[in-house]
Order: C-alpha cells, then structure tokens, then sequence
C-alpha cells in the first residue's frame, strides 16, 4: 500500500502531547481523525518525534499507509480544512515503502526560546520559556561545549523513559543571544524522554550563575538524573525538524526558513 | 486622589475586547478584578483606545485613582500576580490629576500584521491576519498615501460606531513588506469602531489587484460604508501604543521596542 509523509506544525498549547490517550486530546487523535474523514478509512501514524504536552512543532514528521490517491496539495488543503487552527499540515510527498518517520531519521532538532526580562509578556506565554533572573550566554555555551558528541545522558533522562539505552549523539547545541532572548538549537541522533528540558534546566543554571559550567560535565560523568536541576518549562521547546536521507526526496525547509514562516520574521520598522 | 496610569500588553485571542460587560470576560473587567484585590476597594478604570473582541495590545494605557500607596515595582508585580497569563502590567507611574488616559493621549498607533501563504501556520493563528492570494505592496502604498491628513471616514465606520464625529486625522499609513509578511502602522488622533479592520480590508482588496489604489479614495468621498470591503478579521490587530504630552512623564517605549519585546526579535540563526 502506498506511503505517504506529511510535515505538520502544531502549536502544543492546547494538546497533551502527540502520543494517542484514551481521552483523545492529543495532536495524534486529532490528525488520525482528520485522516480517518479524509480517506475514508483508519489511518494510524507513525511520527519522528513523540512531542510532551505544550511542546510545539514546526516541523514534525509522520507517515501513514492508504490506498487513497490524492494530489499532495490536495493532501495539504483537505486536511487542513479536517484540523483544528492549531494544527496545520505544511506539506505531503508520496514516499517509498521502505521510508519509516522514526527509523528513516538521521536526527531530530529541537529549538528552545527563553525570555530573559523582568516583566511577562502575555503574547510570548506558552511559546517562550520566561526566566526573570539574568542569563549569561558564554558559561552557558562553555557548558554545551561539553555536552556536544555520543554520551550516557542518565543525567537528564526523565525517570518515565522507555528508551532501551540512555546512549545518544548531540551534533549540535548551539546558542544565541538575540537582545532579551535566547535561543538554545539542539540536534541529536535522538532524544530522551524530557532530555531537553533536563538539559536546559541544567543550562540556565550555569546561565544564571548558579553553578560553574564544568558542573554539567559532572552530572555527565555521575549519571544520576537526582544531582541536576529541575525540569524546564515546555513552552519554549519547538522540535524544529527531522532530517532524513536525501534519496526520500522529501521538502527540506532550512531552520532559518521555519522560523521566518512560524515565529513572525523580526518584525522591525524603518521609521 | 492620586491619579496612576498603567501600560498594558494582552493577547486578545480569549478575551471579549476591552470593555466591561455583564458577562465579565473582557480584559476592562478581569484588570478591574484584579484591581480591586491589589487595592482593596472598587478602581473603575478609563483606558486610551476599547479594543475590540480578539484585538490585541502591545501598549493599552489606563488610569485608576487611588489613595492606597505602593511602589511602581508593586504596582507591576502585584498586579501581574492577581492577573492571568493572556494579560499583563508592563509599567505603572503616578501622573498629575489632570491626567486622562483617554483625554490626553494625542495619537493611538496600531499595527496590523498579514501573511500571505499557502498553507496557514499553527504559531500565528489568532495573532496574524492570513491571506492566500498574493499582495503587491506598491498598490497599498498608493492607496495609503490617500488616506493621510484629516478626512471623513464614515466609509470606514461600523454601523454600531457612538462617536459624535466621523471626522479623524491618520497621521500614518505605512506598509512594510518582510518576506511573506505584510506590517501595518496605523497613527491617528483616535480611531473610528472597526476604522483599522475597515481600512485593513479595502487595503488587501487593493493589494489583491481586485480594485485600483485610486477606489480608496473613491470609498473616502463616497462616505458610505456600503460600497467598501469587508471588515477583515481581528486576528492581527494590535494596539501598539498611545501618544501623550511629554509633561506627564509616562514610559515611552518605540514601536520597535514593543515588537522586539511581544513579537519576538526575528530569530534568524548564524549557522
């Protein structure tokens, strides 16, 4: 039966994760419903990254099988008329039998935004991770220069993980300074369950000058998810794109170009 | 009794616009709440510009009188506290009596923000106007350019508008084009109900190529409501600031500031 990929932007706000539940809030629920009414049949998904409650996307993958022939914009306007405004396919592409969502992908990205400043903004709540204490950007990427490579991360590994081996490969952490915000890009292999907000609640530690940066080096080094600092906030976590080998020949939106298209391009004016 | 203005930012999205109404779910009556618990008495409340149902504000101002004594810093604080996340203090100052956050303001600037895409986006939805046909900015600039100086709007006046006089002065109309981003800046002595989405939707007809620039001007002599195009959708109106006399020595914060610190700062990364 013939695959289809789709790329989805969801603004997690309003759901309790992707992962189907029984209550049916969730991103998955509502996609395969919005698919069960498109092609006239049950449609279950496979997704690249199962995102946790109020986590957003902007790029996430998902395949399904059908039998259905569809034009790949029909695909985009007829489930987008089916889903939810803060829900949104972005693209579809027939793919081969042998593409999976999680098993294709060479690594996932995921963006994090923090706010440092003393005042909440009511138009950044549930999208940006809000910190009133200052933040300092180079212990915290001295700390990420540590981190960066294959690893044990025990350390930032939600007890609930189901993961077979806490074993994975950060490519990538890369972190800017933009006025008051900051912005965390991390890239892996894969992730651990809640790994980035482990990670970042161990990161603006350092950032907040409460602990040295080697001291993520340690909790590397000690394993135990007891010794690091709380949990991030979901507001802020965007995963921000799956990356798959190029025969797929599936759309690849550079990150820059997510951002302009989802996160408003920096409005400023000339006058 | 001394007099205290506030400068307010709130998304819109949940609220029935600004002014109070039996049911209570408008910002007026969740601020006077609030309010009323910080301050231990009744503080009815006047503000510079009502915001409509789904309009946002970047920078509302307010003033409440008061003879209970707290610090500005309290004033932001305690009240944030009392307040939900879609609305929030963002500065308090004591002013003269004779201040009047309606009365005195000399100008309301508003911006407007449309994107024109394909596929509509999860992230903006409710906080950016979305357009499917393209938008040629040099028409709009043209048509703006018409709208300047003082004029009869009653072309771009709600049936339901109270106002005495349909006569206003639009000090500003400029449109910038970033990517698929249109941004609108509206200045005026005040506005009309409904001025700003009323204009929005002759511009975009304009922008469209479904009318010639020199129809805005057209509607403008006709002064008939009737003959223009729809109202567009509130979704990416924003109250962006209020202008008063320099002597009342209220915050004054750029537009640019204001969009850096709501809208996010255009998160464009190096690498």
């Amino acid at each position: 039966m013939p695959r289809v990929a789709l790329g989805l932007a969801y603004d997690g706000a309003p759901w309790q994760g992707w992962q189907t539940q029984p209550g049916g809030l969730t991103v998955q629920d509502t996609l395969e419903s919005a698919l069960d009414q498109f092609l006239a049949h049950p449609a279950p998904t496979i997704c690249a990254g199962r995102t946790d409650t109020g986590v957003h996307a902007l790029e996430q993958v998902v395949h399904v099988d059908t039998a259905a022939q569809r034009q790949p914009e029909s695909w985009v306007r007829g489930l987008n008329a089916l889903l939810p405004s803060s829900v949104a396919v972005q693209w579809a592409s027939v793919v081969d039998d042998d593409f999976h969502a999680r098993f294709s992908a060479l690594s996932r990205t995921y963006v994090y935004l923090v706010r440092h400043a003393r005042v909440r903004s009511p138009m950044t709540h549930g999208r940006v991770g809000w910190v009133y204490r200052p933040l300092s950007l180079e212990p915290m990427q001295r700390a990420a220069a540590c981190l960066l490579g294959e690893h044990d991360f025990s350390a930032f590994r939600s007890s609930q993980c189901q993961a077979a081996s806490p074993v994975r490969t950060l490519y990538m952490l890369d972190i800017e300074q933009q006025g008051e915000y900051f912005v965390f890009v991390f890239r892996a292999n894969a992730f651990l369950h809640h790994m980035v907000r482990n990670l970042m609640g161990a990161l603006l530690y350092v950032g907040q000058g409460r602990q040295e940066p080697v001291w993520v080096e340690t909790l590397l080094q000690r394993r135990d998810r007891r010794l690091s600092a709380p949990t991030f906030s979901p507001a802020g976590l965007y995963l921000a794109g799956v990356e798959y080998p190029a025969r797929f020949g599936l759309p690849r939106a550079g990150l820059n170009e997510l951002l302009a298209t989802h996160m408003l391009p920096g409005i400023r004016l000339e006058r």
